[in-house]
């Protein structure tokens, strides 16, 4: 890893370069990303870069936690809701409106990444799992209060739900991508969302 | 599009130039893969490539409707026995078997190819998603036989249980592509197939 910035001057570079990074591996892709271009859009000189990267990988890899903090933060109001039905339904309604909002496109960012170098860097694939592991933690909280508070009934195995309901949201979103409609996430969501149902007290 | 073939002999080094166009994406990434590179694996010379493609995207093209096929030809024989309930859970018990025999690693290749031209070419996003219909389209055959057979009852909405359980499929892929571990892809199954046997008669 490259040096980590000891004033609040030097964080400030290094996000603007992750930033930067972030926004050029959006656009041509992790592989056809260029160091030469991130510095460009940053703006950093290249002693800059290396400075706080080691090289190329480093830099992507900054750039999958950094993705991990844009989806899971962007979702922390609804996270932090969980806990009872009509929050969960409040969730799962958010995240088809942004995708509709985005006409369907873009799948996952998490997921992105991960199809581009999931393969090819082990570091950078741990990151991202690390990403699917909060955000599923935060579904599991959210369906344990539910069990705690009596709306789910106490046989629900909400380890299993929580891993099922954020797959429902990972595949729905991939058939959304590929058709350009977010009707498949709400399917999917719709059938997560009917499954937990089922465990509410009769 | 490049020339169709119209000898066997064509048709023979045309599938040969995408099986070996297939492979190279598969290790370089769609966006690393270079013409040479598929030339030299086939092996075809410059002008067998051109004869028969455009260019670059129009083999890539050609790759994403050869990944459709393998990916679905290989479920065929289990899509046949869909229309059972015990066909289903044998299918579901196939996808985690295939996916432990590889260590939880590599998604789905539609998924994995989606990611990374999805939103560059228009054209190899459609045949993707086309790929994603035929799947979809042989679960809901398999659940309308079920529903015919009384396995399912007559309010089974099965192109809603057929898109859910796709999505389920990718999402489990995604989170165990992400952990190299195929639990993920089994407890999301385990959701898809209990939500199914929810509209069984009771």
């Amino acid at each position: 890893m490259g040096t980590q910035p000891s004033t609040d001057r030097g964080r400030l570079t290094r996000q603007r370069i992750v930033a930067a990074a972030a926004e050029v591996v959006a656009e041509k892709g992790a592989l056809g990303a260029s160091l030469d271009e991130v510095g460009a859009r940053a703006p950093a000189s290249r002693s800059q870069l290396y400075h706080y990267f080691d090289d190329k990988n480093d830099l992507l890899l900054a750039v999958a936690e950094a993705t991990n903090d844009t989806v899971l933060d962007g979702q922390q109001d609804l996270f932090d809701h969980l806990g009872t039905w009509d929050g969960l339904v409040r969730w799962s309604d958010a995240l088809v409106a942004f995708l509709e909002e985005r006409g369907g496109k873009g799948g996952c960012p998490i997921a992105n990444l991960l199809g581009q170098l999931g393969e090819r860097d082990d570091a950078i694939r741990a990151v991202l799992a690390s990403g699917f592991d909060r955000w599923e933690a935060d579904i599991r909280a959210g369906l344990a209060a539910m069990v705690s508070s009596g709306e789910l009934r106490p046989d629900a195995d909400v380890a299993w739900l929580a891993s099922s309901t954020l797959a429902s949201v990972q595949g729905g979103l991939v058939l959304s991508q590929a058709r350009r409609d977010p009707l498949a996430l709400r399917r999917a969501l719709d059938g997560a969302l009917e499954l937990i149902a089922s465990y509410r007290p009769i």
